[in-house]
């Protein structure tokens, strides 16, 4: 093994840490980075629709940048939602806060009417975005984001018709009625892979796959509903250009099963034992996390030493990129979280 | 090894399952068996506020017991909720339709003027529905179960002010103000011990401990927080007369710590491969579980064969008890339940 570089810039280090290539330290940046626990934030989007807040440009972009001077991260994830792509495929759908959909999925006649979209057609602003983005992190040597809901999870909310503690009648569908959820699936999938495509096309350096529901399945029908779609998505990427990272929302029990998924990163779970994951796929993939989002709320030198213990933890592991184990809470204090990155930067060998 | 005797009865077989001891098959009982799935229990229930229904003796009584004949399951847990005894303590709630506490606990000064009540004097109708159902079960051999819920999760309400998704407040608090919460979960253990034993008292003949949220935390957080928790419920009861069972919504990512509970059954969410539980905690512990709920969606021939492969997943622990990885929900249906708990009764060997 040749020895970490010293001093790498931004880009470098996080897609090395990413390929699992040698670094002088871990990159750092949050889930839900752009988001309520900034005040520069929510002046942003007061008063506008969060779905028209995706589609406004100039607004996305504004607020995808915050995080970078105001707590320091150290990568971009372009400001979007995961079901902007869903409406072009004919369905119709209002956020109320949460995703709302007018007609939930019941049967296989809805999947067949379900549309094949050019993603570059039917969600331009998405491509103008990640456009801009590239053209002002470039000059700041900053990698850039792409990322998207997997199928299950877009299925879960498209089925349930909204938000739902158990998500019980998907997963009573894949009981009673596997070929219907199957077929959703498939679509959902090849939606998804087009459109990852196109952020990779527009830009992206590294694509996230956010499966925020899967979760909620035992390792057994995991490997047979959710594995599938995230190992056709890995398959479609071109991944000699840009590396897949994969976070499965409550997934502290399938970290091994995501470790074949095709990702090159798997992203933990905060209830995940980082150095048990370290020595069981950290040879494998690269992996991400995984401080506990409340834990931000610690006084400042209790994260500092979080994140000495986390990244002695991933030790173990071919790479190693510093995240939370969840999205960002609007409650988090700011401080909190510029102390969560400074301490990463503090873990840079002396020069 | 003594072999398996043939033909145990109902009480024999779930505390011989408790404690290891070799069973002709297991036992077989579900989380939230007396629920809104059961139009019996709907009529009952129709019109009346739920905590007058937990304090109504003959209705909780009639509930408790509906299951053994519509469904067909071989234990019986007491009708009742884990807030039931908190009032007495001087905290003002109201079930809207969750839990609300009109003054959470935000300072030290509220947690010192927490009372200290005897269970018999405060919830006297908890004993007499005990009692009641105690002398119904008899005749019929079927053991009766109490419980409790364990001190974080009432904390976790009692800090909150009602139910969260992440339970960040009182996540914070750990990290900000630790004092405060220690003494608050002290309180709670406190009177947890009293009640369980004032339960095995009137005639509980194993008790579990639910532990609805300490899944929220990662293994770290719930070695130093929750498990001296249960530890001290353990040591606190009079376990040669009873055996305690020890639930933690989802804490697929526990189970390992768990078995050091004290518990003598450790009960798994849905989300936990049993056989890997029951290689690495089977020799310890007995398990309990654990079917996804919505499996018993499922057409009855397919909720047998998981019957089979989780009691044969489960053959190499010292005991296991069938159940579900989670309460049975509202819209289950009926016909997989009693699928669920014949497939049980079908694992017995040929007479």
């Amino acid at each position: 093994m040749t020895p970490p570089p010293v001093a790498l810039g931004r880009t470098e280090r996080f897609l090395r840490a990413c390929r699992g290539d040698p670094v002088d330290r871990p990159p750092v940046w949050l889930m839900r980075q752009a988001g309520r626990y900034l005040p520069e934030y929510r002046r942003v989007r007061a008063g506008i629709p969060f779905l028209d807040m995706c589609r406004d440009v100039e607004r996305a972009v504004e607020v995808s940048l915050q995080p970078l001077d105001l707590v320091g991260t150290e990568a971009v994830i372009f400001f979007s939602d995961i079901f902007v792509p869903v409406p072009p495929m004919g369905v119709k759908l209002e956020f109320a806060p949460g995703p709302v959909v007018a007609e939930p999925i019941r049967e296989l006649a809805q999947v067949e009417a379900l549309r094949t979209v050019e993603p570059l057609e039917s969600v331009p602003f998405v491509f103008e975005i990640l456009q801009a983005l590239r053209r002002e992190l470039r000059d700041r040597d900053v990698p850039l984001l792409g990322f998207a809901g997997a199928p299950f999870t877009l299925a879960a909310y498209l089925v349930e018709g909204q938000g739902s503690k158990d998500f019980g009648r998907v997963k009573r569908m894949m009981y009673r009625e596997p070929e219907l959820l199957r077929a959703l699936l498939e679509r959902l999938t090849e939606m998804t892979c087009a459109y990852l495509n196109a952020q990779i096309e527009a830009g992206a350096q590294a694509v996230q796959l956010f499966d925020t529901w899967a979760g909620l399945l035992g390792p057994e029908e995991y490997r047979e509903w959710i594995q599938p779609t995230h190992q056709r998505i890995a398959a479609a990427l071109d991944r000699a250009r840009v590396p897949l990272l994969l976070y499965v929302n409550g997934g502290s029990h399938l970290y091994e099963i995501m470790a074949d998924s095709g990702a090159d990163v798997v992203s933990l779970d905060w209830r995940v034992d980082l150095a048990r994951a370290a020595r069981e796929i950290g040879g494998k993939v690269s992996l991400q996390g995984n401080l506990d989002p409340c834990a931000l709320a610690a006084p400042p030198s209790a994260i500092r030493e979080r994140v000495r213990a986390l990244a002695a933890a991933a030790a173990p592991a071919r790479g190693h990129i510093l995240n939370l184990g969840h999205g960002c809470l609007p409650e988090t204090p700011v401080e909190g979280v510029r102390a969560f990155t400074d301490a990463a930067r503090a873990l840079a060998p002396e020069a």
